[in-house]
């Protein structure tokens, strides 16, 4: 497949993004409560946000998780979004970077990133295959090309595998990683992008070195969906929408990870609620794409708001928990029902202790 | 804050209340089945639903929950309120009463109550930041200036965290309601006004000297609700809506209260049906507002029918169930479902011991 | 209340259930299934239907449940009932009688039954205020009146309740079937309206003597819906809204009494399947009132026409379940879900052993 | 009842099931959930849809199940499912034959199937009801006329009895499958037809020697419901509105079966997905009718890509769970909910150890 095409293709995914519905429905944070302290012993101004991740600072648990970049008209998106990071203190990602890889003069559509988030935590992001295939290469290319402070390799199967033209080999995915784990002088994060990491996944990696996991669950924007709009193939278009929803809920997919690895949680997260939820449930960071892509598309202070909408809910979560600091939130005793209760009992986990606290371990 | 905020952010208030939507929407009433009793071996007339509250005697185990005052226009709303109240042997509270006690020429908007309920049970009712902040003094000046019989301090960050001009300092919040305990003569009631009490909370109340609480359960009247009609602000009412339905609901909130102190439930109760079950819950008192407030801006014979028709409902719920006095209420057997099941498995009680009997304890 | 009201208030009740939605919603039935048996070793011919009921034998099991005489103009629909069961063998019973008990001229209204039914079984009706207040006078009247074969003494509090006029006492209830039971010659069924039977309720009958109970369960015909038509009353309206789906569903009522005494399932059965079911979880007998009015305002064939899709869905049944007579339906596997389950879950009552048979007796 | 009968009603059932809506709602399918394996090591191009089945090769474990012939009309369709079953490599059943064994002048609509499908695993067909009555005679004159590699005896005592004309007779039908079983060369199949096979049937025909059941479960095509369509009868139409769900949904009758007999999955299979969630519960082979009939009305293309279809999403949830061969779908982890959840909790089977394999065996 030429560069053009993995540049192009990302136009097409901005523009279904925004202006269609991409969603699947359920990550299964709607079932999950926090227990209200309705005298928190603390004041709002106590709360302490901020957190360390991966030996950065984050002035709140928020990344904007990995989106764009490589094709020139992606630069501005990329340059609102670090603006924003730059300007409250949090992380991002990059798109996959292996168009800018393949073709130099796109570099600059990502590594305007770091030219105004100088400070920020910033991580690239390269897939999967490209690993399997050109190894430490792309990803000392994709870490260099703006000074990335971690790296991420996306696993994407569930789009690859809809798509007519995708890269539909995953044999020695794990040495291809472990690899690059050696090799790389920053840490390596696995995120997915839809489909949701497991328990046994999340093991293996592990084994591997890799130091997070971004669980890209589901219930957040799906690739299939995406797919589904740019097939013009009939079969393509069911099977699409076959696989709309597959993969494993957010909430699901922190839970069989928590345990094992630090977790970046995203996939449906849509407010600041959200994630402290996520954090309740074990997770040490919630990120979030596609509400920061509409804001990126007008201006840097939308983004700024939203990335404040989200840190405002989650100071508000904080409090009425009586959450000073925001590992806190995993003492929290919370209430799940519904699907989320039945996967947890069904796992075959303790759901009267899990309720009671995800830090005290034991639980999976 | 200046008091002209207060008082007028009361009539705000009052408004929202009246014309819109300001409820969430689970109870967990709706889950509970009181199990019918085909031969009650009682006739309606022996039916006693008198019962003692806190030294009080009342005609039957309801109270109008604290709303107003604080605003010349809400005197007659007060009025109305107390003359169905005297007229049928029932008690109430009155709304916060910070208002008056910094503006001594609000203070007939709340002693009206007591000049037209020499007899009732009353309460007085301050919030917890005030408490925080004025300590005792406010306190007795709010019993003294209707003459209660108990004072309510209300719990209120839920409202507080969402409001613009919030009060969201809560720490030393058990010191300070300690004090007040010591203090004052009158019995002392922590209230929630809809994101009800957790066990853990109860316990550090009964801790402090605390005699009764008002659970304030979800379900309700809901103040983030309120607070989204009344902010201007875009991430305001985006935060407000996310925390429309935040909260234990009252049920749960009765059963996590019932074994610590007597229980006052409050939060959508909206017949005397529901009252029946708060009370075979595990609460001694069921309470409401929202409902009162419709009728007592019409008439006080409107709030004399509406508290008959409680009383009716009440009564019906104990003929059908065989419960000659209220408290025979929690021996009547009940089938949970829904989300209450789930909520009451994860947290670790035996259901089934639960569903038989709500009176011989030991359940938590 | 004088005769004339109890017989106009009779027009008023086949008026209201005829024309208005008057039924409650959930009988549990529909979170039964019957296993399927695919191969059932058997013929349709084979299946027998007949059964026999305290002493009498029916060709099915079923009954037209107690509906109405005692106003001139229901003679023809008890005309029209009594012809169908004598024609098809099945059985039924009249409505109440105490308006002809109380005034002779509409005794004919009742007789008409024996009188087109020779050789049906037929029980009398009378209601439980009725027994507390005439003792067995009413009750022998009753009896002879129709020369019945049973006498079925009803309990309806929920509708005395909230009725108006309603009749609300129910001390001494139990002695006074007690009396009835020793001193008539026929066997006492004692029957609810749309309550359902409670398992401590069934015990006091049983040890009053009573040989079967019909459960009259919540899940059809409400009296509370029907009085919420009559009443012009706005606290009787609302009340009876509240309570309209008040009481033990049916699927419940049969799980409940079943290891106490013979039970008569009714309220909702609206088909042989319905029957099947309440069969299968541990009733002898299903019966059913509305639809069956809804024949026999029209002719005595359209009843018979009736009672023959009730057979016919009966017959399919047990044909798919292998079941040759009607009691091997209790052998029958059966799935439950939902709601029923949620009950039979906090009853206490081991599921996977009720789901496998409810001949071995002892779930409860 | 004659032959015309039989063959004309073939046609009848064709343009009820092309025209109206025939299908019952809940294969329980989806209540599973395959849990995603983000890193699956394997390449698209490694995985072995290949299985054999009943001593024969076929490229993906899918079939097309009995439907047609016996009409002259129905030629066309059975010749466009054998052209695209040959060119796919997959297999098909044919409709029972009955008809053709009794008219010769009908037997090419059947045997069309074996001359455009020289190579693939065809299966016989013949109803219960026809082996009662005429033994191995029918059974070998149906292998024979087409050739095939397995007879199917279908069992469809649910249509049966909502048919008029219906043959509600099963005695001995187990001696008679049994008797063909020992006579005839080909391994013999019992197969339902939408009600569902259970553990204790599957047992009884295991012991009669029968080498597979295809499970024909509730939750697609429902002959209640085509039935529907055909009778005029009022009562008819009734008794077959209350019985079109009737039966164990696909997904419960797979686990009843799978540790007693090799199962092929039937009843609402509408995708590769669905036909994975089968094996994944425990089927060998999936099998779908409705679909293709829909497609072998247009051409034999039609079918292929229909046939293509579902092996490429079965290949696609292959691929995302890390399943090289068709069998390692049932080592997957799954998530069930919902109904499906409730049925293997009230049938008494570990849910959690299900959850994780249905491999290990010893579930049921
Ligand atoms: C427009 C767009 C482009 C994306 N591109 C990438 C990418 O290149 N690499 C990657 O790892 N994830 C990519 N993602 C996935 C996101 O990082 C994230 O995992 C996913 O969208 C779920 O989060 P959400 O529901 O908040 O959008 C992209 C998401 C969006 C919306
Ligand atoms: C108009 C209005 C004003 C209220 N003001 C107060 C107040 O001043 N102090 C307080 O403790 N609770 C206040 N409440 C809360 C109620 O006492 C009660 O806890 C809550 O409304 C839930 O009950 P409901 O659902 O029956 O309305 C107010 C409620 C309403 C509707
Ligand atoms: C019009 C009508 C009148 C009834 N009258 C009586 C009655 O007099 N005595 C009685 O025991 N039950 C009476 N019932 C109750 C029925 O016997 C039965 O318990 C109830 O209707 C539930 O069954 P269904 O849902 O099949 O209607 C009456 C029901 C109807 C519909
Ligand atoms: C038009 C049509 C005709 C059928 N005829 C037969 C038949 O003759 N013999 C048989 O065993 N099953 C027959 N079936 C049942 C199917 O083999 C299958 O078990 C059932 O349709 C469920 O699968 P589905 O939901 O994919 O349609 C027929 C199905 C259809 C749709």
């Amino acid at each position: 497949m030429g560069e053009n095409q993995t540049s192009s293709r990302k136009l097409d995914h901005i523009r279904i993004c925004v202006e269609e519905d991409v969603e699947s429905e359920y990550t299964g944070l709607e079932d999950v409560m926090l227990l209200h302290n309705s005298l928190p012993e603390l004041d709002l101004a106590d709360i302490i946000t901020e957190v360390r991740f991966l030996g950065s600072k984050l002035s709140a648990p928020l990344l904007i998780a990995s989106m764009t970049g490589g094709h020139p008209d992606t630069k501005d998106i990329n340059r609102n979004l670090a603006m924003a990071v730059e300007e409250t203190g949090i992380g991002m990602g990059v798109g996959s970077q292996r168009a800018a890889i393949e073709d130099k003069s796109l570099e600059d559509t990502f590594s305007i990133v770091r030219e105004h988030a100088g400070n920020a935590f910033i991580y690239a992001n390269i897939g999967i295959p490209q690993i399997i295939k050109h190894g430490v290469e792309y990803a000392e290319k994709a870490v260099e090309m703006i000074d990335a402070d971690a790296l991420a390799i996306h696993l994407n199967y569930m789009q690859e595998v809809v798509q007519p033209e995708g890269d539909v080999y995953a044999r020695n995915g794990y040495s291809a990683i472990e690899n690059v784990v050696k090799e790389i002088k920053v840490p390596v994060i696995v995120k997915e992008t839809g489909g949701g990491i497991s328990n046994r996944v999340a093991r293996k990696l592990r084994n591997c070195g890799v130091e997070a996991v971004d669980v890209g669950g589901a219930g957040g924007t799906s690739w299939t969906a995406v797919e589904f709009y740019r097939t013009k193939d009939d079969i393509g278009k069911r099977i699409a929408i076959d696989f709309w929803d597959w993969g494993i809920p957010t909430s699901f997919s922190i839970i069989e990870c928590a345990e094992i690895l630090p977790v970046i949680a995203t996939g449906g997260l849509r407010s600041g609620l959200d994630v402290a939820k996520c954090i309740a449930l074990g997770a040490e960071i919630g990120s979030s794409a596609l509400p920061f892509l509409h804001a990126a598309m007008r201006s840097s202070d939308e983004v700024v708001k939203e990335i404040n909408y989200f840190i405002k809910g989650l100071k508000v979560a904080m409090f009425l928990t009586g959450s000073r600091r925001v590992k806190d939130l995993r003492d929290c005793r919370i209430v799940v029902s519904g699907k989320l209760k039945e996967y947890i009992e069904v796992t075959g986990i303790d759901v009267v202790k899990f309720c009671e606290s995800r830090n005290k371990g034991g639980f999976l």
